[in-house]
Formats: structure tokens, sequence, C-alpha cells
């Protein structure tokens, strides 16, 4: 059974042409005029672009005893509703636990996935057995970036030393350093001391996590990936402070890339001062909403190249979940949705005002994070041999984003009102069609784990460079004798 | 008769992968495993990249009552030889002259070309003809890009009213402003200065011009084209003063590209203080040789994205044309050589150092600048349809430059003596070998003009942007009556 | 007769310390505790601080045929109630007059000036005489600062290679270069293209003037001060382009500085989008007012010493004079008030909320300027043998702005119904008390003209370290003959 | 016995006059012209200068069992012959000790100093008894500023929290926070690595260090003195990427200070490279000298005022204890002289170039210190009532700087060789005259503890500031009940 979509123009990182796309066993066999196949899907006024990529997504993510709502079945149904086509979880290993191990768990939960996935793995702790296990994990197990938490003290949080370690360890690997950069010592201070103040409700949550702290973090992050020879992918960059010192890093040579979220570019602070506090707690996240200044420092890095990935932090509590912060801020679980709404929502905010070419938006949205992974081109590519993660996108559809009519599991939507102009006709993941002219035909388990390979192009240059200005001791004969 | 490129690994902006490319008709129409042609290519061991785009030459150009010595002949070959497959030349009307009629006279220059080619219209004076002739030149001749020099007062420069005045009117049609960036104003006073003082020799003509003058020059474009909504291409990047002006603005969400020289990126100020008069006087070119600082910032411009292209302004004359300036060193023609070495420079400095990948070196070289003057992907891609201009790689293959064994039609070679590694083993203009394994097989007259429409997608984007943040009156009633 | 001021806390720049001020023929003559003399003036619970300089005034100003309404009698009067005891005019030579003879008829002018004042002389017009009357300028008639234009096209505006030759010849003569930063060719382009589009109003005189403008014309002078080797002062810095010129000049160890208005510092653009005519119309300064994130960057560059100076610009036109421009935006007289303001303005926005200091306070409205303008330690100090021009200045004394109140001679005021804290005791100039505990007392004629010699401590800097930088020739031997 | 200074030209922060200086009871009682003394000291060709401030020196610091060679006796009589009268030194605790008991070990360290002297007490570990002798150290013992190594781990090192907490604290009580900038973790982690590569010599003490990891721990320590609401002053600038974080922080309106030292302004890395190793040893300091592009960034941010201070970091330390570290860098004792030298080089360097004018020596050597520590106008100034800490400079005078020659207890020195000219003829510490013409007559045991109080006008201003911005939480009714 083939399947064909028909006359649509194809939008690429970087083409634009008018052809059909002739899908088979998963991948696309052909592309060009005049196709044929066993099922057609009309295109006609439609976009034909790589399905989007999510590379930032914590899917029945444990939390104080429970789990974020939107599990990898919900979840990837919300994805594919969007035209995402894939999504990049987080492996959070206990305090002690062995990476292989954690990552045993993670495929447990994601056996339902609708759409295909892959791994982060999270360096949550430091010691010999992590040392050990990396390469297992990049080589034989296809996961090649590892996630670092900045912040989170006390549970996730590592320490300077420990990230020197494990940098140094994935520069010598091949893999790709993450971080989650905000100053976690410094967050719990301010946390203690508005909390101390009464300063108890959702608000109090941007109030201690100011831009500064993310800024800061971003920065460090940056010194020491540059130290220890690894490229580096700061995740959920909200603010000017980080996006400068991103652009500072890459501005003296450094391979560095951040992720701005939809969130951020499109939602800011104010609506941590809404006198509701459901409305205010259902977005608490961090980094919290920052203000307009912001959000058009965000754009810009997207429109200049400083930063590459637009992605969604996708953490989905119920109000009810929320509320186990009523009283005290810190309590409250971080995290939004955003899956279902990223591609039509940066579409609306970005190609249609003109800010982001549509070739670009393919780019941000999944071609770039394809390559950064080094999944590219099996994902975020519209060529013979690549998956057929498609999505067929009518730039005329409209509608207004509302929780009742949503995938995700959860009773809200943070976009809730908004009107998106643009969106899937047809998204298909790995050509079964999972979502048809806006009816949902999800297949629960159709999705698979994506390996990806280490030491991509990225990071053998990087190693070169290091090699070639690596230290050199002087020579010198006649040292004298130790003082001591 | 088709030919076939074997055994090679494909190197494109964004993919490697080892594949056989067939050709016929000066086209590509396979790539593929196990391709069979009626000619061979023996690509073992070897990279096979789009073909290099040199879009700053300046081949035959009338000066002084003489012309540049390379001209569409010697030049292309030379191109060819260092595995670039396409040129961009600029038409230079004289003052008052229409467009159309100037561009008649390059195409009578070029018909010797041995590789395709394409031109930049330069604005050298500003009126009702070149106003009108202007859709003429984009719509008809396919010539989307204008060139814009602000220094050679009394010969080239336009002024900033000028300027705006021709930036909005591409804007309007859809076209790209080029602009020369030194501030001719400042630049003739400082050697009218310098001569007084009795600097006359070659290093005066870098004291003229230092990197502050470019510096604001590139600024003040960058200004003028956001006024008048265009986006800009900055030729001849040389300085972090003029980097700096570029990031800035891209860093504000502007559309501007900056291209620095390889002569830039690879040679210093101190030849202009060699002792023999002859050596500093042919690296004269403006704007001249900076620093090892400079440099720095265009390498790390090239690795962050914040430069686009590497070119030559490739502009041979002769040690007896150089000569023209003993005595006066405003006299001495400005331009250097690099056509033929550009590539294999870059490839030694940029990929094997580790600054660059292989994909950025394609980047650099070729895709960014066919996207840019929007003839991609005909020109700087390896895909079914484009045309067959292609360099076989030999990343192992070694040479020491030498005037006496190049293409060029000059007596030195500015990079004399440097050992370069990675040389084309076959270079392919639509598909007829001109080099081939060392032996230079062109075609004279084979080159044809390329066309190159307007409006591409950075235009459409901007210009959506601008009209959405037009400027709107303020709706008052009860305005009082006027003063006077 | 001596004054004594009693039981104040005197603020310097530098100094904060309790004693008593006695003053004898206009200067000071001792400072200490326990000072008898002939008057007291009581300053318990007050400081004594220098009287404010404000060194951007233009009184009775031509235009269009008529004048601005506030002459040097209303305008030194608001100034001395607002406890400025200094104001600095501008000398504006007609196209081809003199320096010298445009001299004589501002002190023709300012001959009942109630407060003393000093010149600075634009350079209108380039020729000899304008040349060899600048070193009368300087060092017979006390005038050692020149401005320069860069907008106002067909009127006042100079253009570049004016401004190198006349910067230049500042440089020899010591003197220190002004400039009106804004690019008057594309002012004019934009002022044209938005009367053509309809925009009439006053709001488009801040469409057609936007920061980008200025920050080229900032950008463009800094270079031309800086390959002249001349100290530049930039007057009315009102947005963060061109502040971030400066402050990119002093990193690189330029002698820059920039002086934000009291008005951008507190009013923003949105005053132009009023519904009322009158109300936008009265606030058309150029440049105009602009938003809180520039307004941001000018307090934080007082803050780090990258802007030195808080001035007005003062130049009052009354409503029927603002009404020339009913129809025509470009025909209303450019210009606000804020004499009478500025130092309370400043000390309500700046000390009470602790973004400045109170001695940061004194820099920044006296003693910088003093210092730059060479007429330290006599303006600007309080120190024995300083000119006694003082205020008494009382930070519990509040008022509301009003215009029905004030001493300026138009009828309304930028600031009306804004609550000031801080306020004059006592104005002293030169010893006389012009303002006595709220009631003016004011003596026309009484101000002096401030001569203000050349070549202070920057220039003297500046100029050894071009000397010992400056281009030196590269000695050669067997130059070859020249080639024509 | 009173003293008179004759015939010489006062130069200060911000005047330059003659007049003569009259000295009773070691404090300037009269200034002005034609005074007499008991003692005359001509100043004829000579500038009266405020003596300079060195404040960053280790006398006696104590260093894996012995101490660096200058003590209070010889370092104190090495910064008078070189025109300074005041070292601030650091108290350094031991881990557990109290704050003033090792403050009373410094003061027994210091009865021997012949110039004043003052302390700043270093942070080296956080608990409660530091938080509580905090108010006492700063309102009983005169020392309003706190010092925070954030290298040497293991040892001095305090992290984040402990920095915010000890921030916070001195916030609350008007101190200041003092931090050296380096990644401790970093730091320790390239010196394990590069000992395992065998790389032991000096220059390994350079790749330890690298400006990035300075440039880092800057920016976070301007991140957490933010956020404590703390002004913060950094010690030993010594690149641009730490300049780089302290100029955009006071962009940003945030007050920090710089102080780059005379060594890294006047010498460089080649030094390490040295092929003798006593050569290289005797040059490890921390952070290492940088190259000349970190050295033209201090030079402007000193011209430009984004750096406040010129320091020395005199820590001393003979051949034999530098040879400890012979065979593994990491023994090295860190640590160069300079007191002697830091005024003439600085004078030679910055003054007879052009880069500083007089008024800007004095500011940097003395005044801009004494106005942070809170000790101005007693010292930095040359007022009535000030003590008589002056020098008296020939700018004519000149030497070549020999250990043989120096007061330095030291064999060796750092600048051996260099030209100096500017030198004092007299230096006076409290009227004393310790530099006679060229004679040492330094008196053991004159200097004297300089108390400097808290809670400066920078401090309260940024008090206010803070609280004016303070977080407020958001009044809410109908909070729902907890989740939990």
């Amino acid at each position: 059974m083939t399947k064909v979509i028909k006359n649509g123009t194809i939008i690429t990182h970087d083409l634009t042409y008018k052809a059909d796309v002739l899908i088979d066993g998963g991948k696309i066999i052909e592309i060009g005029p005049d196709l044929q196949g066993d099922e057609q899907l009309d295109a006609t006024g439609c976009y034909v672009m790589p399905g989007g990529i999510d590379p930032h997504t914590h899917l029945e993510m444990p939390f104080m005893g429970t789990y974020s709502t939107d599990n990898f079945e919900s979840g990837t149904r919300a994805a594919l509703s969007g035209g995402t086509t894939m999504v990049v979880d987080f492996v959070l290993p206990g305090q002690g636990q062995g990476l292989v191990d954690a990552m045993k768990t993670w495929h447990n939960k994601s056996t339902l996935a609708s759409c295909d996935y892959s791994y982060h793995m999270a360096v949550t702790w430091w010691g010999e057995k992590v040392f050990d296990e990396m390469p297992t994990v990049i080589n034989d197990h296809g996961i090649n970036t590892f996630k670092h938490f900045m912040a989170y003290k006390g549970a996730l949080m590592v320490n300077d030393d420990e990230m020197y370690a494990s940098f140094s360890r994935l520069g010598e690997l091949g893999g790709i350093a993450l971080v989650h950069a905000e100053n976690g010592d410094v967050v719990a201070e301010l946390s203690a001391k508005l909390l101390a103040a009464g300063n108890t409700g959702p608000e109090a949550h941007a109030y201690s996590r100011p831009a500064q702290v993310e800024g800061e973090a971003t920065n460090r992050a940056i010194m020491i990936a540059d130290m220890a020879g690894v490229p580096l992918y700061v995740v959920h960059t909200s603010c000017e402070e980080s996006h400068e010192a991103i652009r500072r890093a890459r501005q003296q040579g450094k391979r560095v890339w951040g992720e701005p979220l939809i969130q951020h570019l499109t939602l800011d602070e104010s609506e941590y001062f809404n006198k509701d506090w459901d409305h205010a707690a259902r977005r608490v996240m961090s980094p919290p909403f920052r203000n307009k200044q912001h959000q058009d420092s965000l754009w810009a890095g997207l429109q200049a190249g400083s930063l590459s990935v637009v992605a969604t932090d996708h953490c989905a509590f119920t109000t009810e979940q929320k509320r186990y912060g009523v009283g005290d801020f810190t309590k409250i679980p971080n995290g939004t949705g955003g899956l279902e709404d990223r591609m039509p929502m940066l579409w609306t905010h970005g190609v249609a005002t003109g800010r982001l070419t549509p070739n670009e938006f393919v780019a941000v949205t999944s071609t770039n994070i394809a390559k950064i992974l080094n999944c590219y081109p099996r994902k975020g590519a519209v060529l013979v041999g690549a998956d057929a993660d498609l999505v067929v996108w009518d730039p005329e559809k409209e509608k207004t984003i509302q929780a009742s009519a949503q995938q995700s599991a959860i009773d809200y939507n943070v976009f809730e009102g908004q009107t998106v102009k643009g969106l899937p006709r047809f998204t298909l993941t790995r050509g079964h069609v999972a979502v048809h002219d806006g009816e949902m035909r999800t297949q629960e388990g159709h999705g698979e784990f994506v390996k990806r390979a280490g030491n991509g192009a990225t990071n053998k240059a990087l190693s070169s460079w290091k090699e070639l200005t690596a230290p050199r001791p002087v020579e010198r004969t006649g040292i004298p004798a130790t003082g001591v």
C-alpha cells in the first residue's frame, strides 16, 4: 500500500518547490511530478514539510510521588495533532542509579507512543558508574545527548566540577552536552527569602528565577564546555541574558546552540500577575515567562541564527496537581503544555508576520535539531530514503485554541483563546496518516525509538581545533632544583 | 554521452553520504549507489561537492585607460582550476549611462568564459533613468543584486540620499542591495593628508582606509537598508568593526549578510610593510589587509553564521600596472587575485584546522551565496535536476602556490609559497570536465549567463514585516487651525 | 556686603560634608564651620550644591521669521528658578556669515540675562572664512566648542567631508567637536515619504526620526572625530542606539561624551499619540521622545559614566507657534522647554529612587560639563575662589509642575501635572540671591559671558596619543620606476 | 614644625593648579600661593599629587608554612619609594576562625609599617560566627570591604550559596563585596589534567587559568551581588572577558568596579614561555599575564571609566620560594611584586603616551579607591584637613628598574630593565617625608591603621533602588485549596 501526497508545495529548510511525494513502507521513495500511489492525500494549496521535532518533552515524568499527566500516549497524540512527528524525552536516573537501568524505565513508558521518539540522558549525579556507562549509552543505545541540570538544588542539580568531568567525558566520546541553565544555589536562596517574606503565590516563582540567574548559568556552562571541548546545547533559552551569552560565545567560534520555547516567544510574565491563582499557577515553569523585550531578543535570535531550535519543554500537570503549591510556590509542579500548539503558534507569529521565511520555520521546528541530534536526514528532511514523517500544512486553516478540544490530557491550555492560522491538514508518522483532515487516526505503539550515533561533524571539527590549540609544554634545560 | 562520478562521498551544505552522481546534458540526472555512465570519473577517497561560487570578481575591469588583466577567459580558467564553477562580476555603468546599456558591454566581455557567470549591477549614479530601468534589469535580465560604492569619491561613490532612493526602489522591486562599505569622504581626506605628509608608499594605502572607516560605512548602509526595507549584502567585510555592525544588525532581526574574502582571512597588514615596494603594492586592495585580531573575528563569524560567504574580489593587475602608483599610493590599481586559491586556502586553513566542518565549507563557498542570489538549487547543490557544476575534492592532494604555475594571467600571487592541502581532482562545469586530474581542459565560451529572479523568500518576509510595522497616522478630531 | 550660607550640607561631585559657605564679590571666599557674613541664608536641612549648568539651550533662536519665545531674559529666569545658574547657548551663523559676526548677534541677545552664560559656536557651513576665524573664536573669544548639525538638510546640515575638515581644524586648535547626530538625508527622505502617505500629524515627526537614524549619525561622528583626532561631545543622546555607539567608542579608549536630556529620561513617545494635536505638537523636538527601554539605557549610562551630562535643549515655542505645523509635521517648530524643571525632575526620578547618588547628581547637572567645557572649577564647584553659583537644595520641598506658575514665557509645560520633590530654597548667581525661598529676585543683565580656553587636559592627552600612533612611512630603497 | 611644599603644580583627580601646600601635624592645613613653613620642600617643575593607594597587597602572607617575603616593614618602604602612601592588605581567617581574631593577627604584623594601611576582611568560610561578627568588623573595627575567593578550591574558596549569604549580609550592613574571580573548580580540573599530561612548568600555570575562567567567575559574582543587593569590587581584572562582564553590568546600572593591576597592563604571557624556569616562575600569579589584546582592553577601561583602580596584588616571594614549584607548577607560590613600580610604570605607559590625563592618573592610583573604600577625602585628596599623604612627582626624573636597587626584600623584579620616566621627588606620609629627593627616610611604625565606615553613598543609593524594585506579592482572593 503506497501513499502519495499530491499537488502540494514542498518546503524544506532550504528548498521550496512543487512536487508530489510517494511513500512506501514508512519511507519516502520518490519525489517528483505526477506521482501515483495506492492512497492519495490531496495537498492542494498546502505546504508539504518535514514533520516537527520537539526535542524537549517530559512525558509521564515522575514528580513528588505522581507523574506529569501527559504520557507517551496522550503526549504523542498531541504532538501529531499539531504537526510534530518526533519527540525527544529525558531519561532521569535516580541518585546512584545507572544510566542504562534508568533508560529501561523510559523504554517501558514509551511503548504506547504514536510517533517516533528518542531520549536525552540526564546526568543527575556523577560517579564511576556514570563515567563507565557513557560509552554504552552512546554507542550501543544511540543516545548522544546528555542533559545537566544547573538548578533544582538537592535534587537533579550537578556542580561545576561534576559538569566539567561529564563534559570532558562527552568531548572524548563524541557526545553533546545539554544544560538546564539556572543558578540553583541562587534560586534556592531567593526562594527561601521570598517565602520568608510572605511571597508565596505563583508570581514569586517568577521572582525567584530572574533572567540574570539564567544568563549567569548559561555563561558558566559555555565556559565549562569550552574548557572541556564539547559542543553545548542550552535548553529553554528564555531571555536576553542567556541569549547574549550564547551569541557572545558563538562570536568567538564556540559551538553552542540555544533553544527558545514557543511559550517564551509568545507569552509574558504578566500571566503570573493574574488575580486567578489557577491561571497563574498553570503557567509556572522554569524558566518563567519574561517580558516583551526578551521576546524580541528571542525572535531576532531565530532570524539571525544565534538561536537554533523552537521547542516546548512540554510537561503537563493538571490544575489539581498545580494546586499542590497553594501557599508555597516552590511546591507548584513546574511545567506547561505546548506540544500541540508549537507549530501553529510559531507559524502564526513567525511566518505570517514576516519574521521568518517558511524555510526558516522548517529549520527551527525540525531540520536544525535533526542535524544537532545527528538523525538528519532520516528525520527533518523531505528526501528519498528519509522517514515519511511529514506534515501537510494548510496555511489558510484557522482555529481558536481551546483546552476542551485538545489532545493533551490536561484541563487547560496556556494559549487558551488564541487564534492560530496555519494548521496540519495531514500529519504522517513514518507513512501512517495520524491526522487526516482534522480527524485523529493515531495508532498507539506505532512510534519507535530513534537511535542517534555520536561523533557528528561538529564534534569532529571541534576536536580537531582543540587538539591543534592544546597546551604545549615549554622545552627547558637547566631547570633549578626545587626550593623545598 | 553521460558521465558518472564514482565512489566518492557527496558533501553538501547539509549532507554527507556515499553515492555516485550521474550527469547528462549538463545536469545531474541521478544520485545513488552503483550508477553507470559513458564516462567514469573516479572519486575514490574524494569528496563530491557543489562547485564553488565566487560572487565577487572584476574581470577585465576598466581602470585608468586600461583593464584588469584577468579577463573572463583567464579568470574563469583560474576559477575552474581551483574548483570554482561560477563567478559573479559587476556591471559598472558610466556616469549617466543606462543600466541595460552597460550590461551589454559586460555581456560582450564574457563571451569567452569557461564557466557560468552572472552579474551584479552597480548603481554608480542616481537618476530617473536608473530608477526606470531597474525593473527591466531584474525582471527581464535576471539581475537582482545592485551594488553601491560608498567609497571612490568622485568616481563610483553614491551619497546617502541616493542610496536611500536606490534601496527603496529595490525594496519595492524585490532586489537586494550590495555595498562596498568605506566612508569615501574620509578616505579622500586621509589620503590627501598622507600624501601631503610624504606618506606615498603602498603602506599609506592601508593607513588611508582604517577599519573604523569600513565599520562606519557598514553601519550606515545597514541603517539605510533598514529604513528602506531591503535586504543588504556587504561585500568584502574585512574587519571586526564591520562584522560587529553586521552582527548587531542581525541580532535585531535585520536581514544583512557579510562576505569576508579569503585574503582577509589569511593575510595581514604586515604585507604592506614589506621593504619591497612591488611586494607591498601587489597586495593593495580595498579594504586593505588587517591584523590577526580581525582575522579571528572573520573566522568566528563564519562559524557562527554572522558572516555568510567567502569571496575574493578577484581583480588582478600585473606588477607593471601596480607600478602606476609609484610615488603616489592612490594611483596603485586596487585589487588582488584569489579566484584560483580561494577553495584550497579555505579548506587548508578552515577545514583541516577544525574551524569549519566540510558542510560549512560548502555552505560558505557555494550554497549560501546561491541562496542569497536566488539561483539555488540550480547552483550550489548536488541534487537531481541541478546543474552539474561539481568539484571532486581530493583532501590529500597538496601543492605549493606559485605564480609560475597559475592560470591567472598576472605575474605574481599574493599567496606565493603557501602550501595547501585539499585540491580538485576534477572540476565540472555543467557536465564538462574542465579540470581532469590536474590537467586543464577548459572550453572557451562554454560558460553561460545565469539569470536570477527577484523577490526571493527573504524579500517577501521582510516586506511582510515592514508592512506590519509601518507608521500609522493617529486619528484625531478637533485639530486646531494652523498658526501661520 | 558678604553673604553666608549656614547650616547646610555641602554636596559636590565628590564630597559630602557639613560646612558654611561665605561669599563676597560674587566669589566663594571661605568654606568652614561657623562662618559669619552680613547676610545669612539658612540652609538647615538643605544641601548646598554647585548651581546647575545647562549646556544646551536655544534662547531667542531665529526660526521661520520669528524666534523661540524664551529669550535670555525669561530663559535665564526659568533656569535660576530651577537651580540652574549657567546656560550655554548656540551661535548659529547664517550661510556664508563669519563666526565672529554671528557671535556679536548673540551677544546682543544676551544682554538681559540674569545668570551667566556661554556659547557654543555652530559650524553651519564650511569655507576659508570659517577655517580662518576658528583660532580667534577659541583664543580671543573664549569659545572652544563647535557644534555640527548632521540633520536639517538644506539648512544647518554639514556633510562628512566638511565635518572631517572642521574636526581636524579643531583637533589642531584644541577645540571640542559637538554634533547633533541624526542622518539628515534619511530624515528628509522619510519625511517626504510620510507626508506623501498622508502622515501629517505630530506623530509623524517621531516616525521620521527613528532611533536608528540617530544611532547611525552618532557612530559616524565618532569615526570622523577619531580620524580627525578631536574629542567629541554628542548632544541630546536620546536612545540606546546612540548610547551604544558612544560606549563602544569609549570602550576603545576614544574621547566621547554623551548628553541625555531630562525630557528623554522621563517622557516617552506615547505623548505623540495623544489625541489632542496641541498636546502632541508641543512635545515635538529632535530627536523625539523614545520608549521605556531607551530610557532605561540612558539612566544606566548616567550610572555607569558612559553618559556624562543631563541637559534640556530648551527651545520654547508657544502653542501658537507650534500650530505653524498643522497639516504638515515638518513645519512644527522643533523644541520643548525644560530649563526650569531639569534639576527637580532629575532629583525626583534619579536621586530619590536611588539610581543616582547626590554626588552623581551634581556631577551630571553641573561639574562634568564644567570640566568638559573647561570652565571648572570657576563653575561647577563649591571651592574657595569659585564663582558663587550655588543652589541651596531642599530635598523635602515639593510642587506640582504647572505652566501657569512657571517662569518660562510659554503657555504650557511638557511636565505639566508631575509632582517633584527636591527644589531650590535659594539660588545664587555669582553671589546674588536670585531665588529666595520661593521668591524670584532675578536681576536682568546680571549675567556675564563665561570665556572658556581651549586645549584642556583631554585635548592634550588625545593629541599625544595621536602623535604617538601616527602613520609612519616605510623606509624603502630600490623603489621601481613608475609603470605609467 | 610645619612643612611647606613650594612652587609645585597640584594635580588632583579633578583639578590642576599652581599652589603651595602647608602641612602641620600630619595634615594639610593650607593650600595657596606663597605659603611659608618651617621646612621647605621644593616642588619646582613637579606635580603635587595625593599619594598613591594600593588597595591590594599581601604582606607577610602565610603560605605553605612560610610567608611572602615582603612584610609590612619592607613592603611599605617599597610603597613609599614609589609614591604610594597607603596599602590595603587582606585579613585571611583560617577555617573556622573568627574574623576579629584573625584581624588581630594582622594588626600584629603591621606594627612596623612605614605608611598608613587598612585591611579588607576575607570571608574564607561561612557560618554563624562569620555572620555574627560582620557588624562588629564594620562598625567597630572600620573594615567595610570583604573579600571572597572564587578560586583556591579546598583552601580559601567559597561556593555560590556562601557568597550569596555573605553578600546579602553585606548588603544589609552597608559593606562592599570583593571577589577574586576565577572558577576554582575548573582551575583545579585543568591543573590536574595538565599535570597528568606532563605540563609541569610555569607556563602551565597560565594554561590552567585562561581568561574565560576569570570572565565566567566575574560574571557570576556580578549576578550574585545584584541578587543580594550589594556593590561589588572585582580585584585584579586581567582580561577582556572579565572587563566585558563588568562593563555589561555597569551598562545595566549595576554598581560594580574593576581593578586592573599594573602588571597586567604592561606585561604579557610571553614571560611564561621564557626558557629560564626562574624567569617564568617569578611571574606566576593569579590571574596570569595575558596578551596585548587584553592589555588594550584594560587601558581602554581606565580611559572609559569602566575600570576604576590600578593596583598590584603585591605578594612577593623570593626565587628560593618560587622553586618550591619545580616539577609541579601548582606549588609555585602565586604572586609578584609591584608596589614600588606601580606609579612610575603607570605614568610612563599611561600619562606620557597620552592614554591618561594626569588627573585620570590620580583618580586611578588614589582617589577612586579612596572613595570606594570610604576614606575619601582623608586619603586620596589634596584638601585642607586631609592627611598629608602626598607625592611630589618629578615628570622628568628617570630610572631603569633594577632589583638590586629596590626596597622590596626579594631578589628580582618583574619589570627589571624597564626605563620609567616620572618618579617621586618627595613622598610624604602624614607629613613625614619618607622619600627625600631619592633618599629613603622611612620611619618604621609610623604607619597607622585607617578605619573606614560602612554605608557609603553608593550603598545607600543601591539600597533605595532595591527597595523600590523589590518583589511585591499579588493580592488575591479566592485562592483554591491545596491539591495535596
